[in-house]
């Protein structure tokens, strides 16, 4: 017999920016495999559970998915309550697939447990909407289309407003890309680094601008583009 | 003096769903303004406050965005701590970039509170994630195209897979303008109402049948569109 596997969206960082649903299933986790992404704070939820991080970032070491993959079946026959803790929501950007694959494989019973994804958090502190009637009546979220195994020069969505996960590093080439395809180089851009934790920093820029780069710090970069990110004291 | 005004998002509609402080907001809240999409188990979070709907629902009878600002002005002049309550995140098809304004130029101070938007936990709950390696890589959120103040026969975005809030009414005409612009007849379809409550009910088609319509009710309705949405078992 083997125990049961909730992936959960931990949100964007902040403790209590976790659903309650969440919070409450990390409160009787018995294990955790939580992402490199995940926070201090979420963390502290899990009272008794062993936590075991499976980290993955661009650039650092990280656990290859089949690794993750291996990692959970095992805990489920280790754990009766096993939580796959993920940053934002577990199915967006997440492998979730790969993840349940795995658990069907090996008949062990999952629920998923939705979370606040990055975007929402990063437009409820700007206080700016991601869509604005008569301004941008849709929304693309999208990340890293670089340095994959199968590069795609033309994948970059149309859409009112562009949400760019992890986009710091890919800013030069996003803007350019874009620019490329007729967006305009007036185009609001704000970058958000650690949305909804303690030294979250925002900044605000033009396309045009983003051609020449960010300066970052080390936390996860989510950046946001289109118009309805003007600042409303300038429309 | 004024109260404070918090645009909190209630989730997809499970009591469970919301985020912690949206939660504990709701329990501490004077006056509640909701919508028509919020649900009676979210309502019961307001321990003390009185509630106002302000609900907007499609071909129903309707308040006014005009009349809902001025609600809300008004409201927090008389009550100290009031909430304004959106279905799902309030910064996606919210119209909170009006409310904003209308609170800002009567210097109301007011926060956000992101919620997790039906589409995560429609994801969730059929276990299938919106992106997907190899397969979709990007995901946009839209709204109605038809039947506004100003149609837009090209507004439909360009992403690999496609969430239509609200899309049941407008399933023929999407499917029709997809198919023409190149999508597969073949691409999966999963139809949520009512997502993440006791009467939740899923139908799975492919885009070429949902050219001849939806048989859906009352209840709110999410169409996803993408090979993202291929059932594990089929691949």
């Amino acid at each position: 017999m083997s125990g049961k596997v909730w992936l959960v969206g931990a949100g964007p960082g902040a403790a209590d920016l976790i659903t309650v649903r969440g919070a409450r299933i990390l409160a009787k986790a018995d294990v955790v495999l939580y992402d490199a992404l995940v926070t201090p704070e979420i963390l502290a939820l899990c009272r008794s559970a062993d936590l075991i991080s499976v980290g993955k970032r661009s650039g650092q070491r990280s656990t290859a998915q089949s690794l993750i993959n291996q990692q959970l079946v095992a805990s489920a026959f280790l754990y009766e309550r096993v939580v796959r803790l993920k940053g934002g929501d577990p199915m967006l950007f997440g492998r979730a697939d790969e993840e349940m694959r795995a658990l069907e494989q090996a008949n062990i019973s999952f629920e998923v447990v939705p979370g606040v994804t990055t975007a929402f958090a990063a437009a409820a502190s700007i206080k700016q909407p991601l869509t604005k009637r008569g301004v941008a009546r849709n929304v693309a979220f999208f990340t890293s289309t670089t340095g994959r195994e199968e590069p795609d020069q033309a994948a970059l969505p149309e859409c009112d407003t562009l949400i760019q996960y992890m986009g710091g590093q890919e800013a030069i080439d996003t803007a350019h890309r874009l620019i490329a395809h007729g967006k305009s180089p007036n185009t609001p851009v704000i970058v958000i680094e650690n949305v909804s934790r303690k030294d979250e920093s925002v900044s605000r820029l033009s396309l045009g601008e983003m051609m020449h780069g960010l300066s970052t710090g080390e936390g996860p970069v989510l950046v946001m583009i289109g118009e309805a990110l003007r600042s409303r004291s300038d429309i």
